[in-house]
């Protein structure tokens, strides 16, 4: 059904779940460093980028600003995927903010310790013990919704990977050269030269088990509140699909360093534009970090796409985010052909045309 | 089982549903008018009443202050019950603040228009355009979550049943004398003054059909907000228990305003208290707002109990409030005994004695 599954997952375990999807926005100013992140018209434009997929995903148009968040060449936010995969299932959304630049303008649960990051550089990402009030913070969430419910998790984070890949080098996991990015020209050098001045300012020596002190020093507030919400929701008895690329391994880092039992109970879903990014190790990287959770990867491409701006895919463009590739995988095991999948998105892509998309 | 049920319902389409029970909570200042509620300590106490039940419903214990909501008597906030009919059946719950005169300590949806009410006799209860907003904002997150998902929806705004009168009666229906109150000794002469006083401010003559002229000047952020989200959420096919008293028909008298069809879709779930509320009429009035919505009631009784506090409720203290008749009605439609749901009310009692509260 256009799936590729690694590791042992049954997929009638999945189909039979009750889910809801949360997306989990949160901004670090390390994304205005140049060449950081293309998640955005410009390295500013980036803070906005968060709420605006928020308010497009559930709205289908932005509210804040009448800007659908794009690459600096017009290649629309991968929520364009999300939104058109939501249409097909229905599925339930809730947004969380975890700390955007500007707050979306539809309805949203806040966390109450809730704030951008700074650059991760500085070694001094999060205010001293934001990081565990937000996983305790996330967590009581995951437990007031969990037990009867199920999550597909998805995230909008610009500079997402440059953190994670902090958070996963601190905590002793080889990420180095292993995290993806929105551009083909994958910025290696530019997130290595960053993280290693976070890790020397916060005087951090590999690896460093806490968890806290590790996000509060070269973190976000972002994968934390994850890793808490998906802590409270398997403790009811929920299912997890954590929807995401490798930025996702470091919420999967900081539930092993907390000794979290995932296995069973989550998996890791995406694209395969991820899985085929030749200058990032999705597979490793997991298999380094949670050996035994199963990776499944939406089969789609947009090769035969009447769009320039989704052929730009098939160059290494975007790639994933805001739980793109979860979803599709959802609306496959639900039932839906890739066909129908692939056209939703293209009507979706013809309809934002209108807002000056890259067609 | 426990339930007396007046109307057409069926407790299989209930109970096949799948719900989660979301509280709206929002404070209007009308509360501080002596005489009006005892749904706090004191007046100005009612003001934190929202907060403090939805630390307590989901933690267990108050956040903001090591304080339960009592009446001025000590008598323990109806989340008590709300508590243990949860701890029954597992539901998720999701917390909304449409105008909390201060913000809970645990994770909220906050609607970004939400703000305090002001005392009603003034005819400018919220900012002109907000109850449009209000309304807008929960009709979408209704939407965004409806569908899969079903909804027990309950409140706490002290001083509620006082604005309900307000709305119910501007928009023409005949709620004088016939709202309820959390106390036996229903203050309807001072609910009447103040009314009154507040219809003749805002220059309303009877009957209004703008029902968000009427609930900007008359009314309190949080029925229109309900009224709101029951909106989105029917559209998306959910089901709807509407659990509360008497102040939950004038959700359904701005929905009949607004022409939204309820029908087959939405039943209100209450406790026997507010039945028997000889100082007030809840079948009258919902079957004037409402002939065809189903009531159902909790045929609970504490004449046995061993605690004053909850004796108290036969002599028509508290009755209702966060949903506790609708919760208590699911409980037993999901087969615990009505001696398994008031045990448990009574263990919980017991355990918040450190509290302080009335034993």
């Amino acid at each position: 059904m256009g799936l590729r599954v690694f590791g042992s997952v049954s997929l009638e375990y999945i189909s039979s779940g009750v889910f809801t999807f949360v997306l989990f926005i949160g901004s670090t100013r390390t994304s205005t460093i140049p060449s950081i992140s293309i998640a955005g018209a410009s390295p500013e434009a980036t803070l906005y980028t968060p709420a605006l997929d928020a308010e497009y995903l559930v709205l289908g148009r932005p509210l804040t600003f009448n800007i659908i968040p794009v690459t600096p060449d017009g290649i629309p936010t991968p929520a364009l995927l999300s939104r058109a995969a939501l249409s097909l299932t229905g599925l339930p959304v809730l947004i969380v903010d975890t700390g955007s630049f500007i707050k979306p303008k539809v309805p949203y649960v806040s966390l109450p310790s809730s704030t951008v990051g700074e650059v991760i550089s500085s070694g001094r990402a999060l205010p001293e013990g934001t990081s565990a009030r937000l996983y305790s913070e996330a967590r009581l969430l995951g437990s007031m919704l969990g037990g009867h419910l199920d999550f597909i998790i998805g995230e909008s984070i610009p500079g997402g990977t440059t953190t994670a890949m902090a958070i996963m080098e601190a905590l002793g996991f080889n990420a180095r050269g292993r995290v993806s990015s929105s551009s083909p020209y994958n910025p290696h050098s530019i997130k290595g030269r960053v993280v290693d001045e976070g890790l020397r300012s916060a005087g951090i020596t590999k690896p460093e088990d806490d968890v806290f002190k590790v996000n509060d020093s070269v973190g976000d507030p972002l994968h934390i509140s994850i890793a808490g919400f998906i802590s409270g929701a398997l403790e009811r008895g929920s299912k997890i699909i954590l929807a995401g690329g490798t930025q996702m391994c470091s919420v999967l880092a900081i539930l092993r360093k907390l000794k979290v039992d995932t296995r069973g109970n989550l998996i890791v879903a995406t694209t395969r534009w991820i899985l085929e990014d030749k200058t990032a190790d999705m597979q490793g990287l997991l298999s380094e970090i949670s050996k035994k959770t199963p990776l499944v990867a939406a089969n789609i491409d947009f090769k035969d796409s009447p769009y320039t701006g989704l052929r730009k895919y098939e160059e290494g463009y975007v790639k994933e985010g805001v739980g793109a590739g979860g979803l599709i995988v959802f609306s496959l095991i639900k039932g839906h052909s890739m066909d129908t999948v692939k056209n939703t998105i293209y009507r979706e892509y013809e309809r934002l045309a209108s807002y000056g998309v890259n067609i």
